[in-house]
């Protein structure tokens, strides 16, 4: 069995297989796997990068029948069942699941890929922190960056990681920076949200968007519906409706589509290069070769596409497992759990099963529960709790470090 | 006050004048202020970078009279009495204290700077961190790469950072890293330390330094002594003697000068760059002028020189803030309160006055205890109390990520 990808669904299946009499090689371009719903904590200083990463291999330490190799996947050949990856030999499977998730897409809007931060890895997150530290710290030796928009920052997008990313932002800025830059008038610093469509936390009932709403304007968050965005420019970003705002931080959220990776095999694809899977998770007249999580167009019996969250891919990765153990093809068929996001400090929605909706204090409480118990690791758990209590308590941000490269450290 | 560098002479200096009715301006080319002793083990995946380096401005967000400038030094104009900093306008001064610190020294050694990893800051360390794993990574799936030397790791300098970064390169190896890759013969990894003189930990007692020898076989490490290099390539160390060992990682800790903004100042030079200042730490005709930690060429009154360590530079850094604070110029005198280095698992010698001397299991927990106490901030020493438990508990390194800039952020 070859797995190609350590995110939510490669994970849960090659965990699922653990008792199988199947030899597994799990495939990933990083050798860590990314708990990527906290990625815009990192971003945003509350949580350091070790606390969100755990390396694949000490993952399956205890597993011997996986076999971990870092490369990236360039093609697969079907005629002979082998996976193509870049360094190192081609790897012979029986089954092959496809479980290599999303990439930003940026819908053809120019700029977006030169002059954009992304917050799909590790490094994309300190890229951002970076650069939200050194915002202010040219800010505060001249002042003209002010006015040219310095201390703008524009998020695009307004679904869950979105609204997250700006509720967090306005806490650095109006609990931590402000105290760490006594000169500088905060009122100064703008931060806008932009969506295209009349809402934000699309996906959750009308009563949790109208409340998100309201906490975001709480947080002193411009929020911009309607909204499309026509190009991003270095120091603006230019907005369909010809306005401009001047910013030189731009965070684009805005959607995803599959790793160019797909682009390459040879299988039809749905929406966003998605490839297209049967009701069993293969591709059709590939039996052997299954596709989940935010790589695979999978839909419902009623035909809506699945959302491409990690509980959708988790629960994918262990029906693949149990396909491949078991050798009978069945029918996938997601139990949805709920959904929740986190807006700021006790404020967050969660929507369960059965019309049960939760805002405010107690959503917020289940949502800190919830991805405590989903990271992976006890020391990454730990370190997350160290942190949010300390956060919480302190009002503080501690992980608020410029650290760029001096070197590559490459070969 | 104008205070260039944020490190452990800075720092303390910054802190002895809260009271002082003085404003200090506190300038560093980075945001944090780096625990430099503990970066070998960011290098070696026991800690994360945040563990370890703390915001500046945090540090003093409760000391109105201090106010940070991110720039480097580019300057100093005695005449007029002004620091020079990139970017941003010049500082005025009454009172200047120097306390910019060391950077590696090459000894003229070609090769150092285009092929050593150093290990003087954040960036280095998880350059270092990112060269060992990927290694790892590389010999996993090609044969040859060990052959050529892939494996070995080459550490030039016999000081406590080398003994350090080798009793840590060891049990990352042998005790995490054998059980991270099944397939690779862990008998195949050398790690090599090289020193010039004809023993290591230097400045410890000659029995503390066999014991170190001692422990350091145990662990695995080859120990060259007398050997001096000639020069590093990419792929192998030159020895004087001829001898060439194959080896893709090398790391320099072999010595330290004052960090190149010395050059530029027109202040007699003593050893390595050092400047010269008398026994009230002043430059000798600038009475306003004060250097302390590695940047000084400071003497005991019998004409020694004090050590490059912590204890000296913090030590230092009262001083001068009691000088500027009642403008009294006194004679600095240094209180040893000892030495310690770790070498590996309840392994490390201490050296403290009147001749105490400690070493192993007694002499590890004391260093543990040191340096949690000398770490900045609570959170921090909690995350590195978390992480250390875990470490020793589970003989995991947790932090062994490969991380690559994908984007480097900038503006």
């Amino acid at each position: 069995v070859v797995i190609v990808g350590a995110g939510f669904g490669g994970l849960q299946c090659a965990k699922a297989l653990a008792g199988a009499a199947v030899d597994i090689t799990l495939v990933d371009q990083r050798n860590h796997h990314t708990f990527q719903p906290l990625l815009y904590q990192v971003a945003t200083a509350g949580l350091g990068a070790d606390d969100i990463a755990h390396s694949v291999r000490g993952i399956f330490q205890h597993q011997p029948n996986v076999t971990f190799r870092l490369g990236t996947v360039v093609g697969v050949d079907v005629e002979s069942s082998h996976v193509l990856v870049d360094p190192g030999p081609a790897l012979p499977y029986d089954h092959l699941v496809l479980a290599a998730g999303a990439a930003t897409s940026t819908f053809g809007v120019p700029g977006v890929a030169e002059h954009a931060f992304e917050l799909k890895s590790v490094a994309e997150a300190l890229a951002l922190r970076n650069q939200v530290l050194t915002c202010f710290e040219r800010a505060d030796v001249e002042p003209a960056f002010v006015a040219d928009g310095g201390l703008t920052f524009v998020v695009v997008g307004g679904g869950p990681t979105g609204v997250e990313t700006c509720g967090a932002l306005s806490e650095l800025v109006h609990r931590v920076l402000c105290a760490d830059f006594h000169a500088l008038d905060m009122s100064a610093v703008r931060i806008v949200l932009v969506e295209a469509t009349d809402h934000v936390l699309g996906g959750f009932h009308p009563r949790l968007r109208a409340y998100g709403l309201e906490r975001l304007a709480d947080m002193g968050v411009e929020v911009q519906l309607a909204a499309a965005v026509a190009g991003i420019e270095p120091t603006a970003v230019v907005l369909a409706s010809r306005e401009r705002i001047a910013a030189h931080t731009t965070v684009w959220v805005a959607g995803v589509r599959a790793v160019p990776m797909a682009d390459a095999l040879p299988f039809p694809k749905g929406p966003g290069g998605r490839i297209t899977v049967g009701p069993d998770l293969t591709v059709p007249g590939h039996p052997s070769i299954h596709v989940i999580g935010d790589l695979a167009d999978a839909r419902r019996t009623d035909g809506t596409p699945l959302a491409g969250v990690a509980p959708v891919a988790m629960q994918a990765g262990r029906f693949v497992a149990q396909a491949i153990a078991t050798g009978e093809p069945r029918v996938f068929r997601y139990r949805n759990k709920g959904t929740m996001a986190t807006i700021g400090r006790n404020a967050a929605v969660t929507e369960l099963p059965l019309g049960l909706r939760f805002r405010g204090f107690p959503a917020w409480v289940l949502w800190l529960f919830v991805h405590i118990m989903y990271l992976v690791g006890f020391r990454n758990r730990a370190n997350v709790l160290v942190n949010w209590g300390w956060n919480y308590l302190t009002y503080d941000r501690a992980a608020r470090l410029i650290v760029r490269p001096e070197r590559d450290g490459s070969e």
